[in-house]
């Protein structure tokens, strides 16, 4: 196999990549096209848009009534009224009609006593009462928009009226996009049931085509390509020569040695910038070819778009002489810690919440290869290159991704993960459109410390005393001591050992695994399932030391799952719903219940009783049901309020 | 004439019609239809998405490197070192590969050395180690979005990674729109230099198609329909058997004779609200026919716009599930103080500039038939219905239709209009896209105290002392005193009588007036032609008496000229430009200095700067030397600067 590698040239800084690429490409401003203005809706003005003709053109009745020559009604009051005779010293007008020639006022339909062909006024017009006067919203001759304007409803509406038609305007940029990567399939190619392990769907190209009209531009999607040096060249180079504004090459950006994107633009064109200090999108490179500016961009999801969204897209942009479209920021305050690397800027993806009207982020995972941790996400916190991490007490600025708005009206759930929470999500949604929820999922323990710092409406919990064998109530006394909260049952649960289909290691019980050859995957410390776990080990006599495995753990009872089906792991334990969901074997080790902590400041608030209706409705409980694994014999109960 | 008028029924708030409308159609959802992924953006969900594969579906190496079984490298250390065999237990991986079966960890290319076949290690490997486990970011069953999620570029790819490669979402509502107007002319038929007074260029459907785009609808305008109850019922009837889902008919929804919208909907169905407590907008009404949605939507191009903006367009938005979208907001002062009539809700079209760190905002023109005062807003103040004004004391909330970074990126000229500002407008924009002009005009003394009460960046001024004949410096003194500012030439301009073509009147000069039979239009009170006006009357030993016409004002010098050209006056005293756009006939009377008063505080920020240094460029001089009636000899120079 070959091992040459490519080298980073010397790695940028995001200030420093963009400045070299708008340098580069300063010049690279789209062409002129004319337009109808109907049809030049969000395309940006080549020239200046001057009016050619006033509106209104003429002198226009403003009310309906009668238009007069105001001088003909000085004098007139209620003690001496003045008569004016229809068709000769009044007329008749509808709002927007031309004032008859000799007339310059209109006098209002509600003032009048009409008796035939006479009309009694009882109080004079002035002169030009209730007339739009010509000219009086454009003047020919009048700059209605610049260059560079963007054309929105309102623009055409305005151009329309200033007798402007056509327009010049930049032509959109074209862009192709050429996805290469031998492990990859194009989704047209694949199908769900007969996807074998190591198909991979390109998803890429469609991001990043979407992300190209979202900026303007319009893009094609070429074939896609294996880890061909010659093959991707070739494309490349028929690209360029015919006549795209970008070309974007996705996967083989980064120095491996089926990295193809380097040696391609080397050796055809220059290459200027191969490395950006920034995480995700690090391996991003861009060079000229021919004078084509040509991308090599990432291949892990949120790498690609990280690089698109700060070099492709602003260029891109630039062609059209469009205005970079900055997301709205609003500060927040992270619910805890964030360690981060010197010397890289990080975009960090976290959910948001609005509690007690303060905005409280959460991480999500970081990894570059996670397309969920954006469509998960609220907001991006930037972590500039020259900060080690922020801290809990800080106010950062996060850029939006959601409105704020609908920010503040989600409910924020954190604690526990169950799949039944994204059964309610979507229940919610439907019974209430203006409820969100949000949940992120640190474990049962994780939950009541986030309610304890104020950093969400309430907690999924699941937490057992080994006392008493109660859930819950002994672990609110105990940590949340002086906040006073509901305990509301959400679903009982089985949980037990997820296990191969077909058990083939034959496993009866916990107590199976003590021989230490199998190998078990475990949950989170902090969560109500690893609490569970060593509380019936300690019944069983065993400890940590007899269970290989012991230390893996995984944050939601579907990675569990997912490990055993990957045989990762021999089992784990977890609730039967996602062994359910797999297709895996399940034995059932305790019923217990998983409960909603709500703090009482926020227990009478719209969303969540909204939320809670919705909990203890007939569609709610038979969805749940379905599932298998649950019972919901206490489902929306309140079981227990603290002082 | 008929005067047979209809009658509003009782007068609804917003809030009142709003709910009114919402409730009569909740149950109005457009249909399902099935799209693949990559043709979904923007469209809303109508089921829920669940990933069909996990992602990645098989554990997947994070790195390039060697993947190995990590117990085969228990032990390795710099001092005992251990040797791994290419093709047995040790395999070559680039990043995103499938780990060969059998192992479970690998190791990077950049701690290994190579030699041949045989690799050393010095270090163990841990399990799991720079891989990418399977379902790291997507489990198989796992709801990737909820229904009611709109698509975007990111949830694209979630799909297409999840092994979604269809979904269900909701048809885009098909709206059908209706001008009507005996008075209106399609714009197709229309071409500038052939449109005589009275033509009137519809524009309104244009306009609303196009938010109706924006508010994820399509739309189909039809054919313009004269002011004829029949037509328009027949083709209001058709549409509502031809499967629209909901018609707008603009105009004709007052209370006219020739209004046909309410007689239309109430003939073929049912009226529920007929005018809405909102200005502009107050005429809009809808109701029923059959089960489709109908709206009269009022003719004036803003009330048509507040009227959809308000009532149609969440409709539509309500009939795809899609959240509503509102504005940002930002606190702003109005730089003057604002009345506003009780029992009505106003949207203010107001411009705003953000002056020392602070949002100041200008009140544009209020009437609803001027659709440039939405184009030139840059946010709109909501007064409410319980609200007298808003003093200029009070931060109020403006939402916002430019972004606010845009908006502090716009230096702010306030004061007296001159048409080179428009040009300069357009020559910074060039120069300098990153920097905005945002001019309003007040006439020179409202720029004098705009600069007093720090509501703008620089004022445009051309104020003649009668005393000596010096511009500005004298005022500066007097009104800016303790604030330090730069007066700055932009251009010397003739000012003189503004004439109809041939001047038929015989006008040799102002003496001329005196006689009383000639009309004159005026300039409002503190503008520097008004000024220049009553310094040349006293000159001539003439009082306001004797000008017929004297108290008649407009805002600008374009308005004065559109006066002579449309015979509404015989003259006005305006610049040359002005009457040469319009093809007017000039008498100069003066050659004044219009300057630019910029205060010290802003002189040196870089927006000015720019805004300078485009003043003194060649290409602005040839520019204002090409409208004619300027002189360039003293652009750019700084005449005055104060202590």
């Amino acid at each position: 196999m070959n091992t040459k590698r490519n080298i980073y040239l010397d790695m940028k800084s995001i200030e420093e990549a963009q400045a070299c690429l708008f340098d580069a490409f300063k010049d690279h401003i789209t062409d002129v096209e004319t337009l109808d203005v109907v049809r030049a809706k969000e395309r940006v003005l080549a020239s200046q848009a001057v009016a050619a003709i006033s509106s209104p053109n003429f002198h226009a009745a403003a009310m309906d009534g009668i238009a007069v020559e105001a001088e003909d009604t000085f004098g007139a009051s209620e003690d001496s009224p003045k008569t004016l005779e229809i068709g000769k010293t009044a007329f008749w007008v509808n709002t927007g009609h031309a004032l008859p020639g000799g007339t310059n006022a209109v006098i209002m339909i509600e003032h009048l006593n009409v008796d035939g062909d006479s009309i009694e006024i009882e109080a004079p017009a002035f002169p030009w009462q209730y007339v739009r006067k010509m000219g009086e919203d454009i003047v020919a001759t009048q700059l209605l928009f610049p260059r560079d304007h963007q054309i929105n409803a309102y623009s055409m509406g305005a151009m329309l009226s200033g007798g402007v038609f056509q327009v010049e305007v930049r032509k959109k940029p074209r862009v192709l996009i050429i996805p290469t990567g031998s492990e990859l399939k194009q989704w047209q190619d694949c199908s769900p049931g007969t996807m074998v392990p190591g198909d991979v769907v390109e998803s890429n190209s469609t991001v990043l085509g979407a992300l190209c009209e979202d900026h303007g531009a319009e893009f094609r999607i070429h074939t896609m390509l294996r880890d061909d040096l010659e093959t991707i060249k070739k494309s490349v180079a028929d690209a360029v020569s015919g006549g795209y504004d970008m070309v974007m090459i996705i996967g083989g950006s980064s120095a491996g040695s089926e990295d193809f994107a380097k040696p391609v633009i080397s050796s055809l064109g220059e290459v200027y910038v191969h490395g950006v200090t920034m995480m995700p999108g690090k391996p991003v490179m861009f060079g000229r070819i021919a004078d084509t500016p040509v991308f090599g961009i990432p291949g892990y999801p949120v790498s690609a778009i990280v690089a698109f969204e700060q070099l492709a897209g602003p260029l891109l942009r630039r062609m059209q002489h469009l205005p970079d479209k900055p997301l709205p920021t609003a500060g927040v305050t992270p619910a805890r810690k964030v360690a981060s690397k010197l010397g890289q800027e990080e975009f960090l993806r976290v959910k948001i919440g609005s509690v007690d009207g303060k905005l409280m982020s959460s991480q999500l995972p970081r990894g570059s290869g996670s397309i969920t941790t954006l469509t998960e996400a609220d907001g991006i916190i930037r972590i500039p290159r020259h900060v080690e991490g922020i801290s809990e007490t800080e106010t950062v600025q996060a850029h939006l991704l959601r409105p704020l708005d609908a920010i503040e009206k989600t409910v924020v759930i954190t604690g526990s993960h169950d799949n039944t929470l994204d059964l309610l999500t979507d229940q919610v949604r439907q019974n209430h459109p203006r409820t969100g929820i949000s949940s992120s999922h640190v474990g049962s323990m994780g939950g009541l410390m986030a309610i304890k710092k104020g950093a969400c409406h309430m907690a999924g919990s699941h937490l057992l005393d080994p006392e008493d064998g109660s859930y819950n109530v002994s672990y609110i006394e105990k940590y949340l001591a002086g906040i006073p909260v509901r305990l509301v049952n959400l679903v009982m649960r089985e949980q037990g050992l997820i296990l191969p289909k077909g058990n083939p290691e034959k496993i009866g019980g916990l107590e199976d695994l003590a021989a230490g050859k199998l190998q078990f995957i475990n949950r989170q410390p902090g969560s109500g399932t690893r609490i569970l776990l060593d509380y019936k080990l300690k019944e069983l006599g065993l400890s940590p030391n007899d269970i290989a495995g012991y230390e893996n753990d995984e944050y939601t009872h579907m990675s569990v799952a997912v490990a055993v089906l990957s045989g990762r792991a021999d089992t784990g334990l977890g609730i039967k719903a996602a062994a359910l969901a797999l297709g895996l074997d399940f034995l059932p080790v305790v019923t217990e219940s998983y409960d909603l902590i709500i703090p009482e400041t926020y227990y009478r608030s719209a969303n969540i009783q909204a939320l809670l209706e919705t909990v203890r409705s007939d569609e709610f409980k038979a969805r749940v049901l379905a599932l298998g694994g649950y019972g919901v014999e206490k489902t929306g109960e309140e079981l227990y309020r603290s002082a």
